[in-house]
């Protein structure tokens, strides 16, 4: 069987291989010539498009027998316990607005449990990697950096982050304001980018709704191993998709958690 | 007297000193020993006011007659009918939050009016410059590519941004949340970024309002030169603070600012 070291370092070729199908999309949208919404959206799809195909043929090469799920296209099968979660591009409204939030999401579980995840940003060269013991981030092929989360802070010394409130529901927008108003200050608009920070120890709190599968996978071992809990709304680990609360330690966690559900 | 060319290229050696001063504070809150909200802002303060000391001590020494208006110190008289209008930081709460939104600008007015402008992000390498006639980006000192804003667009198929809708106050609000409704898609959380990416073409409008003169006086310059427009919610130019509207092209204001006043 393959262990989950060569699986993570498989999965760095992976992030490399949509690293450079990407890339050429990127802040390209503005050459487009028919500026209507499907025209806009171009780039972005065809750029997702190319880096899931170049990570599945990679896949199909080097491990047959994985199974695949992507937001592109199909799920395949498999037979080795392994399963591959791609999300070529998340945040793909931040993809065509230019800012560098957005992030490649290679996830793998292991008999359907998280355990390796990368989180990739071409743009900025950065990226965040973990095998469920261990979580780095590396910019650009430089040495990398062990992740460890912020500790002993209390919710309001504390940085949440959601990516747009008005995804929320009315009952869940309004559990969001009063995590918000018992937080020190509030950050918008970082997609992937929130936890991956929450990880490196810069934002302490992340609450999401509506999240697939994709969106999330690969994102759970990276806060884990960087001492982060990562859960759904009620409290329940390894939230594949649907709501999710991440913090930075298990104690702000449960402070959080206790605001969700008073 | 000086020219704009003269004072661009000097406000590019500003926007040097200013990266080299900020970088070493960046992502380094989490070693801040102290978690209280007074100890994770001190890396923010250091670096900004190392950054402003840094800028001013280049003006004192090559532009002595210049007046200056800064976020961190007391403004300064000048005779040479050049202002500057310096923000080391723009999106503090970006920066202690670990992302690259926030950026340095450097905004230099001529007899009040703003003539020059730089925005720097000292992460990622860019770098936004415009001398009121051509406006250019450029990374980590590659060939600079000249800026257009992306034209042609209604506002039902624009991408909308602003930094905190919960910033807005109530009256505020229901205007951004009409202009919202109308338009394609909202990013938030950008900061100045937003402005940037508007002059790149990317971003079609940005709404925000309560800003200071440092936090606008240098991105002017830089979203005119590009082809953009940006005025107050009354339709005034050269909004120096408070509440501000840009957008990609004349009609693509004109229809905002409809909408804005009914």
């Amino acid at each position: 069987m393959l262990s989950a070291r060569e699986t993570l370092a498989f999965a760095h070729q992976l992030a490399d291989s949509a690293r450079s199908a990407i890339l050429p999309y990127f802040r390209n949208a503005a050459q487009v010539e028919n500026k209507s919404q499907t025209a806009l959206f171009n780039p972005v799809t065809q750029a997702d498009k190319a880096a899931e195909t170049s990570m599945r043929a990679l896949i199909a090469r080097h491990r047959p027998d994985d199974a695949i799920i992507g937001e592109e296209f199909e799920d395949a099968a498999g037979t080795s316990g392994w399963t591959w979660v791609l999300d070529p591009i998340d945040g793909t409204s931040a993809f065509m607005a230019g800012t560098t939030t957005w992030g490649v999401l290679i996830g793998a579980l292991h008999e359907g449990k998280p355990a390796i995840g990368i989180m990739d940003q071409p743009f900025t060269g950065e990226r965040w990697a973990s095998d469920a013991t261990l979580a780095h981030w590396s910019r650009d092929g430089a040495p990398a950096l062990a992740l460890s989360t912020r500790t002993g802070v209390g919710l309001n010394d504390a940085m949440l982050a959601t990516t747009d409130p008005y995804l929320f529901n009315a009952p869940e927008r309004a559990i969001f304001e009063r995590l918000q108003s018992a937080s020190r200050l509030t950050r918008f608009g970082l997609d992937c980018t929130a936890y991956a920070l929450l990880a490196q120890g810069h934002i302490d709190v992340v609450l999401e709704s509506g999240l697939k599968i994709m969106d999330i996978a690969a994102l759970i071992p990276i806060i884990e191993a960087a001492g982060g809990v990562v859960t759904d709304w009620e409290g329940n680990p390894n939230p594949l998709g649907g709501s999710v609360l991440a913090a930075g330690s298990p104690a702000l966690h449960a402070e959080a958690l206790a605001l969700i559900r008073p």
